[in-house]
């Protein structure tokens, strides 16, 4: 079995945590009996600086056929974020209807928490994540410009088709853990989105009698994924309270350079995309440092995807043996001192 | 001198804290030569149950001739928050133009913050919220509702008078702390508000050149509030993002029960606001041991609006002596077993 990758490096230290993994996931689907074929793509903000486009026109065109889609990072300190974004990762989770955005937050044996008093295997929930829509809509406009009475007007946009089909997958996925269901709202101060999506809530919610729901209002669950984190299973969200919800979860079991994210599309009409949570660091890129494993929690999400269970299985367990191991190398974010090549080397070691 | 002060304890354990606080405030008026004179309003949860309607109709009319507001907390577990908030907190703030809401982030001596690594003392910042638009702007609906396209649309408005006031506050108070401020956005994912949001800050920034401005998007804020705390000193955020960050805000400083808040209409057309930022807390009503402090906070900075500064610092600092004292009452939210009136007693004695 082959299955072709399109890889997407982007910006940053996009390439390097990209480059690096890629032989551990080729090890490990050689190990598992199948192939990994990536093709490369240097698509991102160089590009644009020089071509004038982040992708080519028929970017997307190009890359249906794929499997899935592994991508580093995108963005980049000489362009603006609108301009970088709307034009690479935005059109891709768009344009493929990558609806479903998963992203665990677990926090691994060996590694510390900046919450005082949690250890590793104390923390650990999922957030399922609308990844198409939303406050993410490309919809609004900008009227009177430079007048006193100027405005600016951005539309949340809410569909039932979205609003189910997140839901839904939250729903499947609690009753395949442990049973509890968290949807975050704001209904209290937008009523018109907000309230919408808790009727949705409430709807499905009658097809999963196995599952209970609580519902927390978005500021109250970022103290509460602080107060009380080990008290999450599943957690459902709009794309922009997602995305603050899980930063959240990222630093909370300590360290951006280990949040992988899966975006689906559950129809597998179009390939899927996976890549880790952190963005391009523009501090650090250069320095071989930055942490490769939240590319290999994504890798291991997207050979699950595929259907390789077990090779998906063996590349998280090779990556969680090494956090639990104080002998081995770790990158300047864990508190170590060694550079992405020495994770990569030792990682493979242990597949 | 006499200040005629609405007070309006609302819903939950909001009578139980401002009930309390309220001789607290009488002490320190009467110590510096002025008097309050409060008039509480019944409004509430309780009355919409049995007369229909949050507050009277011609509310905000008999609120108008007053020269301040304090409130308890609006929200009740038996009616929607949707409901409860638009017909009392939120037509307040809007009604009254209370543009600019200020929400100081403290870890006072003698608090436990939920992060490891900090003690007393390591963080102080404020955050200034835009508090009469943006996300909350009552605009939107719900078309084609029960069928599969059914969709809901919620829109944020920016408008120029808005933000303009809300980043002219937050740069004053910049220069007159640290000269740091932060400005939150998400740019990157909502480029009709907040690249008009940041093309504000922009503007606005030529008429304080002594003030730093760092622009930072709302997750990664989410994140660098649990990581690196003690680098904020003035953040300026939307309405939606103050709200969620000002919670963080109030975890990090090891309790909600502690963190006060301001609604300033800086034109002084309309009376400010005064409140805790915890909620109504249906779990502790009645129990006695609702944590006072928040609101003698709130108090304070009210006091001090009114231009009672030395009452405003007397009451603040009996109140941050009281924290510092490990032998002083203190309410179970900060690891205590005292009640209320424990820690109302405990603080007029500090006066
Ligand atoms: C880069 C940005 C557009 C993106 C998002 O907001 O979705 C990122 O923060 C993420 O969480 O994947
Ligand atoms: C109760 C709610 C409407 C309110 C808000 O979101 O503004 C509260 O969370 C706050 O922060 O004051």
């Amino acid at each position: 079995m082959v299955y072709e990758i399109a890889s997407i490096p982007g910006d940053g230290i996009g390439p390097e945590v990209v480059d690096a993994a890629r032989p551990v996931f080729e090890d490990v689907a050689e190990r598992h009996g199948f192939e990994l074929s990536f093709t490369r793509y240097d698509w991102g903000t160089e590009r644009h600086l020089e071509e004038g486009a982040m992708m080519p026109e028929n970017g997307l065109k190009e890359l249906e056929g794929y499997d899935a889609i592994l991508l580093g990072a995108v963005g980049h300190p000489d362009v603006p974020d609108h301009v970088t974004l709307n034009n690479l990762l935005l059109p891709i989770r768009k344009g493929f209807d990558q609806s479903i955005c998963k992203r665990p937050a677990i926090l691994f044996d060996g590694v510390e928490s900046p919450l005082e008093g949690y250890d590793g295997g104390d923390i650990d929930f999922v957030v399922y994540r609308e990844n198409t829509e939303g406050e993410y809509a490309d919809m609004g406009g900008q009227e009177h410009p430079g007048h006193d009475h100027e405005v600016a007007v951005q539309s949340a946009v809410f569909t039932r088709t979205g609003t189910e089909r997140i839901v839904r997958a939250a729903f499947d996925a609690a009753t395949e853990r442990e049973g509890h269901l968290t949807s975050i709202t704001k209904s209290n101060a937008q009523a018109h989105s907000m309230v919408f999506w808790d009727q949705i809530v409430e709807e499905v919610s009658e097809e999963y009698p196995d599952v209970t729901v609580e519902r927390l209002l978005v500021d109250a669950a970022s103290m509460d994924f602080i107060r009380r984190p080990e008290e999450f299973d599943v957690v459902v969200a709009s794309n922009l309270f997602g995305d603050i919800l899980t930063d959240i979860g990222a630093i909370i079991t300590g360290s951006m350079g280990l949040a992988p994210s899966a975006n689906i599309d559950p129809t597998r009409t179009y390939p899927s995309m996976f890549e880790p949570v952190h963005g391009s660091a523009p501090d650090i890129v250069g320095d071989g440092v930055a942490n490769p494993l939240a590319t290999v929690f994504s890798g291991s999400m997207m050979v699950a995807h595929l259907g390789e269970s077990e090779a998906g299985e063996a590349l998280w367990n090779a990556a969680t043996d090494q956090l639990a191991d104080s002998e081995a190398p770790r990158t300047p974010d864990l508190g170590g001192s060694s550079g992405t090549e020495d994770v990569v080397e030792d990682l493979r070691s242990r597949l």
